[in-house]
């Protein structure tokens, strides 16, 4: 199966997804008049127009899976998108991986300017966090404040911050596989097994039910990342949207550098099976998520 | 009265509450191993080691006057130390206020590099939400939730981050008062208004204290501002423990450029006469916040 041959019910399933999220982080990140109004102008110029919406489409879909209430997934699925939003306006500065291009656009400080950018990153996380305290998120307080922990935990010191770190550190230099499977753990995996998690705590599932999307979303995130690293390797900037051959230009050790293109499209493989097999308790209504399984090591960009 | 002769049952509070936050903070900040130590040094290295600690003696001191627990108390006060750190690691930036010096020593960018100092601005933001959700901040979820959205209102777009980005486009230019003021109600007042709030919602108090403390925190931290740009004008380097001078060198509009330094004086008295009023209703027990009133506006550093 080819990225083309993506089953048409995930495919329509991923664009409705894509458009009410899409519109859903619209409403929640209004213009402003006043000076400050450049910086909601680089909040929205880096949180819409694009982007896969993979964390948003996890929460949407375990969420329903659940039973939760759409308008209060598609919050907590503009709120993972936002706060991934954040990571790459970072990411991209020049200070860190000084990258022009994201998602066939300028990056968001090539459009703006430096300060406007770190900005809009800092107020895209801030804004992230305080739409899962929002009282309609969830008229649980409990739920709401779980929500925000969870997020706080997969994207910190613990999480992805500390994953970036690990990445500039590790730069230049030869990490063995183990360190790899870490750095990638925390930079990527942990904010979207957070995203397959929010669905759960949104529809407050028990303990057995959020160990099942625990594993799920740990293991479509290293797949994700493992094809990532192919897709690095062999495809063009055109279909990435983003510079190409940058992981081996900046001698970065990957899952590519360290298994080979064929090594790494196996893990890939090996981990999205795994994923799927976490969701053998769930019925038809899971099919969205297993077919999500085989999209992320199969797709082109 | 001058700051020399600050009121020794204040300057023991001060002073205890300091103690206590640095090492609330020094505990919820704990080092890890591995590549990522560098995060949690430069997080350590910014929120530890001095600081007036002003936003989280008013958690403090508000929380014990409603009766709220102390150790919660000071996890809240630690949480907005946090995030006043981040705002500081990032306004000092090349790309923002560019300050090679804070609190008498290089800024973190200096102290460590640049990307380094934008992560743990971000980490710092995080953790600061983070804290205020955890359980051990309060037994009521609605009491944690309620503290990470006010503090998230607070410290984003339309607040703190706001405000900073009108004063960097406002550099250069002569705003009127009326903007001066807006922008420092945003950039410091939001905050400071918050840490005051804090302290009520983390006791659960009523809506008309809540309203008494609002109004105070409100003109403390306005009170502060126009010292803050007093002090600029007239205090050393040494003194200040960071560059002094750089808002008429940068040619921003400043409540001193507006009302001359004697028109600011009294603009700082008369703010922090009326912060002590929105105390009226309170015993001897709010003291040490009327004797704060006065200390924000003659202090020396």
């Amino acid at each position: 199966m080819s990225a083309t041959t993506t089953s048409p019910s995930l495919k329509e399933a991923l664009a409705k997804a894509c458009a009410d999220i899409e519109s859903t982080i619209d409403a929640l990140l209004p213009m402003v008049p006043g000076d400050e109004s450049v910086l909601l102008e680089a909040m929205r110029y880096a949180a819409l127009g694009g982007g896969k919406r993979l964390r948003g489409f996890l929460v949407v879909e375990i969420a329903s899976l659940f039973g939760a209430d759409h308008k209060q997934a598609l919050r907590v699925a503009a709120s993972v998108e936002l706060l991934h939003a954040y990571s790459l306006v970072h990411d991209d500065l020049p200070s860190m991986d000084d990258d022009d291009l994201r998602r066939g656009r300028p990056s968001t400080h090539r459009q703006f300017d430096e300060a406007i950018a770190i900005l809009a990153g800092d107020a895209l996380q801030t804004r992230a966090l305080e739409i899962l305290v929002e009282p309609e998120t969830s008229s649980d307080p409990l739920i709401r404040a779980n929500l925000a922990l969870a997020l706080a935990q997969a994207s910190g010191a613990a999480g992805m911050v500390g994953g970036q770190v690990i990445d500039i550190r590790g730069e230049g230099r030869a990490l063995p596989l183990d360190d790899v499977r870490r750095l990638h753990a925390l930079k990527t995996g942990a904010l979207i097994r957070y995203a397959a998690e929010a669905g759960a705590i949104l529809a407050g599932v028990n303990d057995e039910r959020r160990q099942a999307i625990r594993v799920y979303g740990r293991d479509i995130g290293t797949a994700f990342q493992v094809a990532d690293d192919v897709l690095d390797t062999t495809a063009s900037a055109e279909e990435l949207g983003k510079t190409a051959g940058k992981d081996e230009a900046s001698g970065k050790s990957t899952y590519v550098s360290l298994l080979g293109i064929d090594g790494a499209r196996a893990e890939a493989r090996r981990l999205s099976d795994r994923a799927r097999e976490a969701l053998s308790s769930f019925g038809t209504q899971a099919d969205a998520l297993r077919a999500l399984a085989d999209y992320v090591v199969e797709r082109r960009n």
